[in-house]
């Protein structure tokens, strides 16, 4: 059973790195076991979600790819994502998209979630 | 009965029209009468309370208004209007003044609200 | 008993003065004996911890000094310290090292402390 649940969210492009860095520590810290880790992306940070060839953030994406292999769940804003004109098709299978990011905010702590904006 | 509960913390004047988004995203996905909100400014987002006619900001107050009757509770914090010089008196009637910003989004807590910064 | 709990993130230098300040008022507020308060740092703000004679930051440290006189616990993320290339021999004795400074904020929070984000 995995003790710890814990929701990180992003609303800034440029916090990203800073996001999962801090995820890969916890990780590294309890071991994948013992923490259920739920990524909310919502506002401008969603963009980063959408793979572009001219895209300095691929990186940022590469990360994304190795971290949600550790049974980290993405999260977009649907809202965001219309906001931003984004296609959800475009989004990458890893991403699972709910109607509004603040909501999911809100039940995952009323289950007991952790919440941290870094 | 209301189910869900929410603070919405704000410290930053530049981040007004984001919270109001994401609270009027959150009541259009719930409805108002699945959740209950309250939004807490402190530092300097507090100032934005104060109508000016020469304030830029002032698009921000009306929307706040507007907010406001989806019976979303606006919060201002003594400690930062007395930092800031503003005269309580000046403050719209849909804003209550608490003795402290950081005080309130501890008890809202630990009744069970989830906070969310924006 | 203190009755209230909470933890305030940090991880940007420039937000000491800010989480200080909402600290010391939350004090004045409740009575040091009615709240638990506790400043977890990771990212770049664990390097404010540093005394550095050529610091324009030693105003922080002279504050952090006060305010942990009123039974708040300073902590330091391990990993953001490596980062950052500090030894932890260089800390103030009253900042206290966990490995992970996320999976401190997941701990506290199960515990039932309320989160802030400065």
């Amino acid at each position: 059973m995995r003790g710890y649940k814990v929701i990180f969210h992003i609303n800034e492009s440029e916090k990203w790195s800073t996001v999962l860095a801090n995820v890969n520590n916890l990780i590294k810290d309890l071991g994948k076991d013992d923490v259920i880790v739920e990524i909310v992306a919502n506002g401008y940070a969603v963009m980063d979600y959408v793979f572009d060839i001219n895209n300095k953030y691929n990186e940022i994406i590469d990360k994304m790819l190795s971290t949600s292999k550790l049974e980290v769940q993405f999260i977009a804003c649907r809202n965001s994502l219309v906001g931003n004109k984004i296609d959800e098709k475009l989004l990458p299978s890893f991403v699972k998209v709910v109607p509004a990011g603040v909501t999911e905010l809100i039940k995952k702590q009323s289950e007991g979630y952790a919440y941290i904006k870094p």
